[in-house]
């Protein structure tokens, strides 16, 4: 099977220029076999190829907009650009649906400084505040370090954490091949690490950045907080600084680093997802939602987390439109507003289908990046991977025809209750942790093939799971 | 099998840190089963990730030589690295094999106008010499421009070439998903272009950047010429001047160039293949061969073209040699000099191995780029690769486990008429030709995981090969 595709690939260099025309949909009216299926997928490829839009509406997301972390104006201006946008490809129904969402703003100062170590004196370090930590007074928290490597390490502390700063050390294991499980094994520190050392009365946390590369740029991410438990500052450190702050404290035992930090959380403010649909032919109340989120951290674009999935979204439905494919079930574009900081949009969006009872068959969320997809992943039975498996086949020309178990989207997760099967789209995954949550998730990271790609998988799986159910 | 797979990505967090000692050197001694290969694959990719050093030797090669043109003090210096590189890391028979190389120069003149728009005026082109063009007359070519979009066309021109500068055009076929393909479908003009003008009097050659990009960096190359045609200059034109150029001959039909080249050929001069071994333990005098070229273009670093294929494969017998392994069979690097200019160094080899007559059961190159390895492409009838595919399963965990059919490298292209296996290391291919052959082809470009991932693969594979056969 490999081999005959690597073959077609070599030998495509004679396959001609392929023209969507009227047989085609004269086809798609008729009772659809799998071989008029690998008809559209080519004209969906061919066409994102050689004049997708998802890199032009990505340049627009990052330069025009920039990034947008929930509840700021530039969330605000996406919210509207991503409204007009769909109105302007005509897509239907297309509004808004309220989401109430977290205001926290990171403010002018951030900063960190080894102070006073005997052998380097001051050692400016590059770190960036945890989306939802307070700040610091306005002289800063200055205070002796102590180095760990674990939650579960904290809680032994105990009195040793009195008034420290605890620096959250642990890397993401390089040794796993997914970035991803490299990502979940370590983020526990970046989200639950004030917690746990405002419970042994430390003052502040820094936490090594959850990437996979060495460098001086700092990652931030959602921290929380626990109720009647001290809320404490966090900021992310550069995995550079950390290194260096680690060799240091094993040379002088004591080093004292001072961190100041002006963020500050305000009242929850209005937001919206954004929604768009090609309605279904025959069962327009039944759905097929694509899915990603349009809200980003501050420091980078928030080009491949996420706006590379927003315009992935946007350009699959476009494909199918702009092809004159008539789907049996409405395909809904939803934008969701607000996953950085709990997922509010998506929980908002599930709410309100519990309420209308609408029917959503299936969801697939593009939230890996930007990158060369290599299939998608199922959450759902074994017996529904299956079903799902049998659409494998029309993504081997593009070399995704990877049906992985588990891995869809946050967005989409609450969907998961209501008997939706919810599916992510799975690209490649070595470079994603590299510039996520960055000052270098920037548009210049994507690549325009890689990108335009995704949105024809996207626009692919969601045509034939509209026509032809799970 | 892929469910399975992606699940115990998923489930991998739990992965203990795998340490090499002392039981894992028996299994080897141990007559060896599926089950140590797994062991030795996990070692081996555990170590690339933790402690590779191809992109540190990248790094080297990009920063401290440069770029490797061959016959350049460069490429001189590239050779005395590798050498002393492979001989520091303790390979066995380190040695270099002379080869004659073509010796072209750049020349520090190299540009291109539009003179005379009417609409327009002057119009600075971005163009790049390519490789073997003679120099134009110090002060320019000045011509009228024809657009064409084939080799037949321009033969067809006949007398309405005469005295103008032929200027192709044709694009890579965007649509192919492999752009290996699309490059295959486009590079004719290029190599070709300048005898076929010739052929019909034109006076010089513009070639459409060979690029899956729209920039205005133009792409170099190797163009020919042909005994008893005139030779005349050609250059590579940036494709978003290609468009431009385009344009205006639609527009005012008469378009006028200027392109001045200071370009020239020397005599050939004496460069070399380096080579390095693990010696096998038990048929030392059978090989298998990890191939990669050292000589670049000058335009950029030669970083994925083909600097991470020489580190990789110096890479693959380090983490071989450091894991304490004893392939049955010799495990021989070769860097070969000269592939941009005649895969001169291969065919050298190919010569010296066909006097000596030393078995090579295998030869595999790392030629497209240091991006995520996605399998192996083996040049060899179909029983041949159903034997390869026995390996299928050791290379699942990186995602890799894809055999296919044909694709294999340049160098080791002349090996296969001496009845060798040829394999080249298939990586994912959408963004290498937006690098390839242009200043774009930096250091910067690589990602570490990528790259070390490829030498952890060219490493499996090629130790499983000298222990089993083919």
């Amino acid at each position: 099977m490999m081999v005959q595709r690597f073959q077609r690939l070599i030998i495509g260099l004679s396959i001609s220029i392929f023209t969507f025309n009227a047989s085609i949909s004269q086809t798609i009216k008729d009772n659809i076999n799998s071989k008029s299926y690998f008809n559209i997928v080519k004209a969906i490829t061919d066409t994102a190829m050689l004049e997708g839009k998802a890199h032009n509406m990505l340049r627009e997301l990052c330069f025009d907009i920039g990034p947008r972390l929930s509840g700021s104006p530039q969330a605000a201006a996406a919210v509207e650009w991503s409204r007009q946008t769909m109105l302007k490809l005509g897509f239907d129904n297309v509004h808004l649906q309220p989401v109430m969402v977290p205001h926290w703003v990171r403010g002018k100062i951030e900063e960190a400084s080894i102070v006073n170590s005997s052998i380097m004196g001051t050692v400016p370090l590059s770190v960036s505040a945890l989306g939802g930590s307070i700040g610091t007074p306005e002289l800063g928290v200055v205070a002796d370090v102590i180095e760990v490597h674990s939650l579960e390490e904290v809680k032994k502390l105990d009195k040793k954490a009195e008034g420290k700063i605890v620096f959250y050390n642990r890397p993401m294991d390089p040794k796993l091949m997914n970035t991803f499980a490299g990502y979940g094994g370590a983020v526990d520190q970046r989200t639950l690490g004030a917690i746990e050392a405002a419970k042994v009365s430390a003052v502040a946390v820094l936490v090594r950045s959850v990437t996979s590369r060495l460098d001086k740029i700092p990652h931030t991410g959602l921290m929380l907080y626990e109720e009647n438990i001290p809320k404490i500052p966090a900021a992310a450190i550069s995995t550079v600084d950390a290194e260096l702050l680690s060799k240091l404290i094993k040379q002088e035992q004591k080093v004292r680093v001072r961190l100041r930090l002006s963020c500050q959380n305000y009242p929850d403010v209005q937001s919206f997802n954004v929604i768009g649909e090609i309605q279904g032919t025959e069962k327009p109340e039944e759905m097929v939602l694509l899915g990603a989120h349009l809200d980003s951290w501050d420091t980078g674009h928030g080009a491949h987390d996420d706006g590379a999935g927003c315009v992935q979204v946007i350009e699959a439905l476009r494909l199918i439109k702009i092809l004159g494919l008539k789907p049996k079930r409405t395909i809904r574009a939803v934008l969701f507003m607000c996953e950085e900081f709990g997922i509010r949009g998506g929980l908002a969006y599930a709410d309100s289908i519990k309420k209308s009872g609408l029917k959503h068959i299936a969801a697939i969320e593009s939230d890996r990046g930007g990158f060369t997809p290599r299939g998608c992943g199922v959450s759902a039975d074994s017996q529904i991977v299956k079903k799902i498996n049998r659409w494998e086949y029309l993504f081997e020309d593009m070399d995704a025809a990877n049906i992985f178990h588990d891995g869809s989207g946050p967005d989409i997760s609450p969907l998961r209750d209501l008997g939706t099967v919810t599916i992510g789209l799975i690209v490649d995954y070595q470079r994603y942790f590299d510039y996520h949550h960055s000052a270098n998730d920037t548009f210049d990271k994507v690549n325009e093939r890689e990108l335009e790609l995704g949105a024809a998988a996207m626009a692919i799986l969601s045509y034939v799971l509209a026509m032809e159910g799970i």
